[in-house]
């Protein structure tokens, strides 16, 4: 990063100048050990999976749009995320996590662990080694997109009710009130809203998770679309390849990885200002800024394709700008064995 | 617009869940008189001019670094704008609004109108008739763009000293001190900011420019660069073509265009937050709202091909997405002949 940086200060601007454009540069320097890259391999896994919280009545759509979102998506139906990714020319790998039934589509990944959590308000949303397992998953996908040779990696969900799930974790994570973690998802009345706060409020005093415990929150008010990609975060940091975080259940994904081990923020790379209050909690807590404000609150990783074309800018300006003193990048990275660096083993989780 | 938001309300998503990516198609909606758009063909255009105000040393570059880079630009010689054009295929021109100088490029659009303004902080920095052929040459390159079939247009500048001129305007157009609308360009020390500050201060009370009169503004304390991308604007307005403001110097151009006639306002498309405070008094005063925040600063319009791709996947969107009820679209406006509503033109302004 430090070479690439000295780099960065030969091209023909001021230092600096290029804000953002610089640091995402010189932070994929920093993942790959060289300083110029590509990002033109781009896979977006969107995780699915139903949430047992839904009883409770406070989602704003009925329970099995989640089947039939992701069998949407999965068979190419010009939702959201297709046309961006198709746009963005991004690989689209959508993955059943725990939908109620059976999706119908011949594209998917099927890694339904439970047919959608149980009901947290009640008790624990997953058995512990379920948690367990599906963050296993989320490295296992990481380790495709290696396999693959992807050079970047987009973090979307879908499932009714995760906001909810997300909002609880938030809370038990960074132990906030729901005033500040809890906002309407995508899109309740009042009345549901209040119910909202109230029953995510009472859940997490009922179950009390340990805040340094992440597979503790995520067995008791997680979901298990959030538990996937919170493998997902972790993969990728394993196997150096950056990771774009979308909106809120995207970071809350983001954060339990990030309490698992700091050092996987070093590979996620923020998108949007997402609209919902729990997630300017997080980026606030891990000093992350959004590059993008679009007042997006969609979900299926929306934010990742459209955050993946200005890494691409920022790549292309290391890349191609035109250097007063090229002669930095002859002393420096080409010859590092990114190997030695713990890059290109297999995972050590097993699934 | 009104057909373009119900029939985006029809489309596979909660209504307004794609926030700003929803607001820009129906505002192209409203620019063309058609829900579906495309903006492929893109062109940018880079006007370089010198600022007489140089001589009172509150710039961080040399004077001759506006011929000088105004040339590479020209000779895409791969600077930022060179490379983030290319990324976004967009097509680069670059006008000699004013540079000291002749600019050794064969691919230069010769517009100057001086050597460079004259010195404001001693008297005005060019005549009245000046600064109003400058914007009659950016309603001329509106109309190039329309008659090539451009369908968004960029706006980007080069000057050293232009911050300086912009500032100065700023404060005479919006009533504000120093502190709020003067920066440190592309990099000033403490010192000369300080100075910066006093010199803009004491030119604008010593010429007491009429805020409600752009062309005063303009030619006691504007540039020509300024100038002209203030013409651009009304330019692109008049032939109905949606244009992307960039950051402090572009805000600018695209105040005192909406000072001359607000409607103009309708056809921008504020790119990113820039760090100048002047900017965000603009934008504060214009109701605008930066789509991107990536902490830039290099000017050239960097940010405009950056939002041109923001602005692709809006259209993408709204074209492609999958509709519950296409119908919408039928009842609707294709018929409608835009040419009835005083686009295509010639401009009335000659030069």
């Amino acid at each position: 990063m430090d070479i690439a940086r000295k780099y960065h200060n030969t091209l023909v601007k001021p230092e600096g100048s290029l804000g953002r454009l610089e640091d995402i540069a010189i932070q994929i320097a920093g993942i790959t050990g060289r300083v110029k890259n590509k990002t033109d391999k781009k896979i977006h896994f969107l995780l699915g999976a139903d949430n047992g919280i839904y009883a409770e009545g406070i989602a704003s759509a009925p329970q099995n749009f989640t089947n039939f979102l992701l069998g949407y998506y999965a068979s190419a139906q010009n939702c959201g995320i297709n046309v961006l990714c198709n746009l963005a020319g991004v690989d689209l790998k959508v993955v059943d996590m725990g939908v109620i039934g059976v999706v119908e589509s011949p594209n998917l990944m099927n890694y339904k662990l439970m047919e959608g959590t149980d009901n947290f308000a009640k008790g624990p949303a997953m058995p512990r080694h379920i948690a367990e397992k599906a963050i296993g998953i989320g490295i296992e996908l990481a380790g495709y997109a290696y396999e693959n040779g992807y050079q970047i990696i987009g973090t979307g969900e879908v499932g009714i009710g995760n906001t909810s799930s997300s909002s609880a974790c938030t809370m038990a994570a960074l132990l906030l009130p729901a005033d500040e973690t809890v906002g309407r998802g995508a899109g309740l009345s009042d009345l549901s809203f209040e119910l909202k706060k109230k029953v995510i409020t009472d859940a997490v005093n009922m179950h009390q998770p340990d805040p340094e415990d992440v597979i503790d929150i995520l067995s008791k008010v997680g979901g298990l679309d959030i538990a996937g990609l919170t493998g997902l975060y972790i993969g990728a940091a394993f196997y150096r390849i950056p990771i774009v975080i979308d909106g809120f259940i995207s970071a809350v994904a983001a954060l339990l990885a990030y309490k698992l081990n700091p050092l996987t923020k070093e590979f996620m790379i923020p998108s949007h200002l997402s609209e919902e209050p729990g997630y300017k909690k997080i980026v606030e807590y891990m000093s992350l800024e959004p590059i993008l404000n679009l007042r997006m609150r969609l979900g299926e990783g929306t934010g990742c394709p459209l955050a993946m074309q200005i890494v691409d800018a920022s790549l292309k300006v290391i890349n191609e700008m035109l250097s007063f003193d090229a002669s930095v990048l002859e002393e420096e990275t080409y010859k590092k064995n990114i190997l030695g660096w713990g890059c290109g083993r297999k995972p050590y989780v097993t699934i």
